[in-house]
């Protein structure tokens, strides 16, 4: 009778009571526990550094916006028509000032996060326009989409970030759009999240929604935004990021500052070329975000492809970017800084099976070189144009994986099973051993999504491939989805200024 | 008009040049060129190598065979029940008496391999009853499938070695077909290959093979055969692998020892307890080749997985046997001896997205831990039940990638591309410059069968997921294949010894 009753809805404790039974799995970042895997020789290393030491000073980084040039001139860079030429040892002396480690808010505390160190973070994919999935194919991406993959990210125990612009909801006006995202991932998820970078004033929108959230106060002890600034190389940061930079930097809030770059385009066909600009580009940025405020949190960013020259069209999941990606590792590691990579990259188009053997040639390496923040962790399709449904949840699969892999290699006497291995005879089984018994549960990492059965019994379900499982798993996931509480007071205070903001933007259209 | 005549076929010379157009991509083993990743720490290592001394001498190992036995004790071995109890420091005398490395011959000595060291080799699937492809999805392998997957592997210069069982040809008669399957080898390609080992006559008959095509004194001297001897775990070595082990070793042909182990259920639960016990077992197998004929040649192998404490059934490509992969790799390493493991390992019955993770999940370590041999590195599908022709020239796509993994970071002062770095203006481009037009044909590696197009010229090309688009590419190579030539008295010689010998086994059924 209770249970009929339940099933008809009943009261607030029952609905208490039904939320707590489906409770959000909870997230805890991985802690590296395994032996960090590196690709450079010490020489190397400094061979790089040296080198990229040499692009700072005799070729130098532009800089295009002239407060940031005032800035540089007034911490006595020279400047020659918009091209900051840098000391090294000043330069190095800035990168010092970035702290080593830090914590990022989360409006549930229990999910703020560590950002260096031995912890790593994995948050969603970031900046495509198009969504992707089984019933529709690629379409453009709407606000309902984003909010979609914000509820999909704070339901997985794998991925640890809310992320930005997980994809652009195009039915939102451009020049608005940033509030609904920021907006959105208050809202739907209790996860931390990413800053608007499209341009200062932006910038300042997200700066502003998370003091509403936070507290002025409590954010300049603790960031709670942490935004991506990408330098669009070759060796140049442009008005949009450095207006976005000087904003987020003022307000103490995290920085990743990301050379962007397809080697074979924006860099020298080589690894090694292309380290060396990267490592100049993104210590640049982050000797001048602490020019601006001593002490501001900064990650470390590398997003390094390759270029197919046979189309001209970026190639992700290459042999090249994983060397890449363990030397830029070991870049930030050299500077003290946390590093950011990608990811679960992909060219293709769909989540066929090239995305998937893309996806872990990056992905894996990311784990093994101790990258603290993984943007892109999951979703990620057609070179970043597109976002997909499937795709995310196979990957948050793979990320459980991660987490198990990263526990490393237990030596207890407890897992030596010596006993285990002595009560059982030649040609018995483990099956039913005290050892098993007591570890069974938690012994092996159980991929839900993966398909374990025989081929009998998988064709009796239907012979379902990977996607159409996933296609099942996405819908379940957002039908039984339940949105974190959120104080009603900051609530509307939160919707009273977008609601101000917007109507001052007055969009063009 | 030269072209018309072509096309229409023309003479023999015209039939010579046409073949050397579609010349077979010459294969190169790939040389380690990047650290090693290792997972435990020398002490972490000595505790596992002190623990599997102690099951050697404490808890011992069944050998079922009484020649074996009797040897076993002439050695000095203390033998009660079928169970050998070895003295540790007897048992290391005779590992090292196995060379760190060999060469194993190939019918075109350009294709001879190094085993060991600083050299991988990358072999088929190996073992599954079923074949599958996307025409017809599962079915009973064939000796058809066996030769087609043969000519697949000599086509690829990514796949080194052709294998044994690649799939067992189920229309051919269980007693006689390792005759079909070793001839198979010889014929239809000129890679090295595997011996039966299904008995102590059917590797008597391998041997025979190797010797009518190489020469009997020629194989003693370099082996000819690389055969995979399976200890069946937990700690027994039947009658029928320590019948070939015996004729392998007498005829000095080259032996993989591998604990074929399913954490869970062969093994405790645990990677340590599973190592300790993986480390006895191999350890026996190689001391007794070594008594057999001292300088064997033998890889230290180890085939690990986890079993799906809910099914039962196997799981491929989990965390856990990454972390027992890193620990074979450490230990084999520790003997001076050459490590074999898997793999493009998938319980996937399908090339989909899963099958694609999976793979990655363990090929990619394999390499990284710099595995001698790796068996199953392409075609394995559903746990090894079955090889998939698509999934067979996909995995073949991600060995190129890794081949040029391998080949590591290049530090030279051209890679450095300092010029280019500083003629490049900020916001310039690459595509042009001297040192991309000098290097962009081998800059990068481009996967064949990975689309790198835009989705609008996907789109227009049929919108194919990467199993279409292998589908078509299988077929074509098989399509195009040519043997490569075969002495006409050596294979009349191999066709009347394989007559002969079905002839004396006269098939029960």
């Amino acid at each position: 009778m209770g249970r009929e009753r339940r099933r008809r809805g009943g009261g607030r404790s029952e609905r208490l009571a039904a939320r707590q039974d489906s409770a959000v799995a909870k997230m805890v970042q991985p802690l590296h526990n395994v032996p960090i895997y590196e690709i450079a020789t010490e020489e190397g290393l400094e061979r790089i550094h040296q080198a990229s030491m040499q692009i700072l000073s005799e070729v130098g980084i532009a800089f295009y916006d002239e407060e940031s040039v005032a800035v540089l001139k007034e911490n006595g860079v020279e400047v020659r028509d918009d091209i900051a030429y840098f000391d090294p040892a000043q330069v190095q002396d800035l990168v010092a000032k970035a702290p080593s480690t830090f914590t990022q808010l989360a409006r549930n505390p229990e999910n703020n996060l560590q950002i260096g160190g031995n912890r790593l973070c994995f948050a969603p994919a970031y900046g495509p326009p198009f969504v992707h999935n089984l019933d529709r194919g690629r379409r453009d991406a709407t606000l309902a989409d984003f909010q979609n993959f914000v509820r999909l990210a704070y339901l997985t125990p794998y991925i640890h970030h809310s992320g930005g612009t997980i994809v652009e909801p195009t039915d939102e006006p451009v020049e608005s759009r940033h509030l609904d995202m920021v907006y959105s991932h208050i809202k739907y998820s209790d996860k931390a999240f990413m800053g608007s970078v499209t341009s200062g004033e932006n910038a300042a929108d997200s700066v502003k929604m998370a003091e509403i959230l936070f507290g002025a106060d409590k954010i300049r002890e603790n960031p709670a935004l942490l935004s991506l600034i990408n330098i669009s190389s070759p060796r140049r940061l442009d008005d949009r990021m450095l207006g976005a930079l000087k904003v987020y930097a003022r307000a103490r809030q995290a920085l990743i500052i990301t050379p962007f770059i397809i080697s074979g385009a924006m860099a020298p066909v080589s690894v090694a070329g292309t380290a060396i600009q990267q490592n100049a580009e993104a210590l640049a940025g982050i000797a001048f975000a602490q020019m601006i405020n001593p002490g501001t949190p900064v990650i470390y960013g590398s997003f390094q492809t390759t270029v197919d020259l046979q189309s001209g069209a970026p190639v992700l999941g290459s042999p090249e970017s994983q060397i890449s990606l363990y030397v830029g590792a070991q870049l930030a590691r050299r500077y003290g800084l946390p590093f950011r990579s990608g990811g679960m990259f992909a060219s293709s188009k769909i989540p066929d099976a090239q995305s998937a053997y893309e996806s872990v040639m990056i992905m894996l390496p990311a784990v093994l070189a101790r990258v603290n923040f993984v943007l892109h962790a999951a979703g990620w399709l057609e070179n970043g144009l597109a976002t997909g449904y499937e795709k995310f949840v196979l990957d948050c699969e793979v990320l459980g994986m991660l987490h198990k892999l990263l526990q490393g290699l237990d030596l207890s006497d407890d897992a030596l099973a010596m006993d285990s291995i002595r009560d059982v005879p030649p040609g018995g089984h483990h099956l039913g051993t005290p050892h098993t018994m007591a570890h069974f549960r938690t012994a092996f990492y159980r991929a839900e999504l993966f398909d374990y059965n025989s081929a009998e019994q998988w064709q009796e379900e239907g012979s379902l491939d990977a996607v159409q499982r996933a296609n099942a798993k996405y819908k379940k996931l957002l039908r039984e989805y339940e949105a974190p509480d959120l104080d009603e007071a900051t609530d509307e205070e939160l919707q009273a200024y977008i609601a101000k903001r917007k109507k001052e933007i007055k969009p063009e259209f």
